[in-house]
């Protein structure tokens, strides 16, 4: 993965230059939440994605702009991303973000919240000026399928579905999508034709499908490597793959019990479902499911489902042989591969 | 204000039937609450501006769409506004808004937030059908001046500035930006040129300015008329001009104490600012100003205050001599004398 992490590093300075020079155009107010939430690191993996597309794609029609640049307009996904953390933290009480305080216990819950919504502004604002009806409709879908997929994700806490489907359209939803679109806006840029467009839209959905897989399987790792206490989604009721895959191997009558315990929310997490918490999994029933679903190898199993998706993304690039398609194909072995 | 009243009256049809198609296009888990927030009613203040300035300024250039219409155009702000309604209402944990139970009573505090962000993106991805770089950037920057309006609010909460200019840049941003843009939009989709647009702008800024003092002096009215206690500003330590007035009325020492009490916030609306409640004003102290403020007539001399804004709205339409005109003008009207 060498060529990946290079590109990343190489392009860090010019992402961090594009993020600066967004969060200075916005109003005093806001600007300094925005400038400790957006420039807080984090791996920028939209922007990158948006630049290996523009990359890959470029032709004779790429979009120009009299002062902006492809960097103003990979950034613009990302202002979303982090607008989408600012709300998550103050929803979730959350205290840490990248190792820094939360911004809202430095700031204030109300200034964070409306700091997001800035940052949404802030974003829209930037890509309206490159004067492309398909920028903006595919930035405002991303932003649309997140929220949505969010609030599916809510509705299906605490219930553990006969099928997939309703997780892989959560996490269409709530992580696929945006990937797409970061991928889909290089493509735009590039001046793509509409079926370069579909590469990059097939490419990133994939990968991000992918991405969120691998993501949950690694919620059941060590706190060691994951920094955070394993089995974080089973603790919130989210029934992602290696949690479905334990309900499923159970014998019929604990099965059902595991269903109904699961069932019971915690508080206060999910405020409009208070139930009586004595009726659900007690702390230490909750480490021994957890420790189960490691023994049996659920998390593994569960990256195994991951590579149907990179196979896809990878067959996308099937076409290419250029140093940027070089560069994505690292891109879909490090996730795959990820460990944290 | 017969005229105003009627175009309102007739045009809600056609507004609300905007807003339920724009609903319709919305991905199913964010629907019902969008729904529910966007049809609970309301003025539709901002969509009835721009329908008066696209019928004031329309050219044989004015935009057009295959399948929207200005109406849809119309409701992008109002979509804005009832997000932002959204995200307050949170904010506050408000138990009614419009005489119905707040959203998150209803579907829970993250969903609501979650669904203000899909509103938002909903009325980006409509006015982004429109193919109008000019639009997007009006609708952006409503966006984020309404944000930072606000966030600036809540820095200036408890401090008694020496002079209005904070308080005329928060209202701004807060209440007269948005105000502002729904003008506006109305003259970009009629085709208008800069002078038009111009003239769409100041007349929508200084109606809004109107607007939101009225409302500051309306909040010392009584209980009946208003449907809350009166001096809820003063409660969250607004320094609207009621309020400044009274500050600046008091003898030099009587106004050091009250400063220093106004200083003491209130929690929990402010939670980075824990101070000991203690050392502010009580309950009975607060009912005492609040009468005093009413019985100094500070209230009707804000409403003197709003005029300025008003004359200088008026004087936006000088040239004009047409049906639209005229309701634009009783709009004005309206704001001047409204009660409630």
């Amino acid at each position: 993965m060498k060529e990946f992490t290079q590109f990343v590093a190489g392009e860090q300075e010019h992402i961090t230059k594009a993020l600066q020079s967004a969060v200075e155009k916005m109003p005093q107010s806001v600007r300094e939440i925005a400038d400790y939430a957006l420039l807080s690191g984090g791996k920028r993996l939209r922007p990158v994605l948006t630049l290996l597309w523009y990359g890959l794609l470029k032709t004779p029609q790429a979009l120009t702009h009299k002062t902006l640049t492809v960097y103003d307009a990979s950034v613009v996904l990302e202002m979303f991303h982090v607008a989408s953390l600012l709300h998550d933290d103050v929803l979730d009480n959350a205290d840490l973000r990248r190792g820094k305080p939360s911004a809202h216990l430095k700031f204030g819950i109300r200034p964070c919240l409306l700091a997001g919504d800035a940052l949404l502004a802030m974003g829209n604002r930037q890509m309206a000026e490159f004067n492309n009806t398909a920028l903006m409709t595919v930035i405002s879908d991303a932003l649309l399928k997140t929220a949505a997929g969010e609030v599916e994700e809510i509705a299906l806490a605490g219930k553990i579905p006969a099928d997939s489907r309703e997780y892989l359209s959560v996490i269409e939803g709530k992580t696929a999508w945006i990937i797409r679109s970061a991928c889909e806006v290089g493509a735009i840029m590039a001046g793509a034709d509409e079926n370069g467009r579909r590469l990059a839209r097939d490419f990133g959905l994939n990968l991000g499908m992918a991405f969120q897989i691998v993501d949950d399987a690694l919620d059941f790792s060590a706190e060691e490597i994951i920094g955070k206490p394993a089995g974080g989604d089973l603790r919130e009721r989210k029934c992602t793959p290696p949690v479905h895959m334990y309900a499923q191997s159970l014998p019929a009558e604990e099965k059902d019990t595991f269903v109904q315990k699961f069932a019971v929310l915690p508080d206060p997490v999910f405020e409009i479902q208070k139930q009586h918490a004595e009726n659900g999994f007690s702390d230490e029933e909750l480490k021994a499911i957890t420790e189960q679903i490691i023994a049996a190898g659920y998390p593994q199993k569960t990256r195994e489902l991951a590579g149907e998706y990179l196979a896809k993304a990878e067959a996308c690039l099937r076409s290419f042989d250029s140093p940027c398609a070089a560069v994505l194909r690292e891109a879909v072995a490090y996730v795959q591969n990820r460990n944290k």
